[in-house]
């Protein structure tokens, strides 16, 4: 598959990216600043040994993608998705956003809209295929592709096709994906990445994942 | 330990107070109508074969109870909780409650307080020492007490000593507990159990729970 990863240049993202790009998938870096991004899209190419890295502009990017994915701080939706409506149009869009903020009341503060997911889904359209994806990964897991995932891949969204893509990407990660129905449970699953940074704190681990029993 | 439950002639309640009675501790039921709890305990005497179950208004067990157990449908809580204020002043409440609509257009509906649990902090007043656990079983697991529990316990709180009162409860249903923060976390914990019930229905299962990787 062709990727592109909004907000490529993150510590998530790149993380993905990594893991994807060592999988057989095309990656398309994308950042706000082209630079940046080229700059990690060679830096990920010379850590995993595979050619087709590239990167670009959030625009650009979006445009290249056959799948687009959503790894930009929750306050930077609002900032960075209007301008990728056109090219979004008709594609999966997998938001692995989480809206979490930090030394407030609460650590998770989702949108009005109920859950990031929810909010990309407004700001790029319906006819973006948005599924909400991959929020329980730590970055440095990702980052030390030799090592396994011991967690689960939660997704929610409202079509088939698109899901169908997203085990996919989950399986080239090795997680056991899990279908947990339609966007609106978004919330649900953002949440639980403020229950795993809690107790990563409380407890001084810093992989606390998350696995369903009785499947 | 004196535990009353509030709503105990439910099925969650019941089966909490079947495994806890089985454990060694004291249940009072309550309910709204007396006649109904007392119905209630003389079926869950007989059931485990202990004899200190009774059944009560929901605010006299709240006036006997050591600990409150909130298992009431959340849209009761409003009309329940003040009266039983006095009674819960400086006691531990475990708010079970989770904020679910089925029908609707998004499952997980948690109040404007941010989770059923803080709701009930609001309704019982501030000296209610309030604790979110016990979200995740299902009612028909808790009424088999042969059968091993596969699921972590999550809970979260203010209040330290309430917290390990709430990890010795899950030790009586044979679970790992995992503290899960402050209050303010609450919500992300209940709406776990959107996810459990909708996995549940999609994949045709009865008892999905979760449980915490990377501890």
């Amino acid at each position: 598959m062709k990727i592109a990863i909004i907000g490529g240049t993150g510590r998530e993202g790149a993380g993905l990216g990594i893991r994807w790009a060592l999988a057989g998938h095309d990656i398309i870096i994308g950042s706000r600043d082209p630079e940046r991004a080229k700059a990690k899209a060679a830096e990920l190419r010379e850590r995993t040994g595979k050619i087709p890295i590239v990167g670009e502009t959030n625009r650009e990017a979006a445009e290249l993608g056959g799948i687009i994915v959503l790894a930009v701080p929750w306050t930077g939706l609002v900032e960075t998705l209007p301008a990728l409506r056109p090219a979004c149009r008709g594609k999966i869009v997998v938001s692995t956003v989480v809206p979490l903020t930090f030394g407030g009341l609460r650590l998770f503060t989702p949108p009005p809209a109920g859950s990031a997911a929810e909010e990309a889904q407004v700001l790029l359209g319906d006819e973006a295929r948005v599924i909400a994806a991959f929020h329980h990964l730590a970055a440095h897991e990702l980052a030390e592709p030799d090592s396994e995932i011991d967690c689960d891949l939660l997704f929610c969204g409202d079509d088939a096709e698109a899901k169908l893509a997203v085990v996919e990407l989950g399986a080239s990660l090795g997680l056991r994906s899990i279908d947990a129905g339609p966007l609106s449970n978004a919330g649900a699953i953002e949440g639980i990445t403020a229950l795993l940074a809690t107790i990563n704190r409380r407890y001084k681990r810093k992989n606390a994942g998350i696995k369903i029993t009785g499947m």
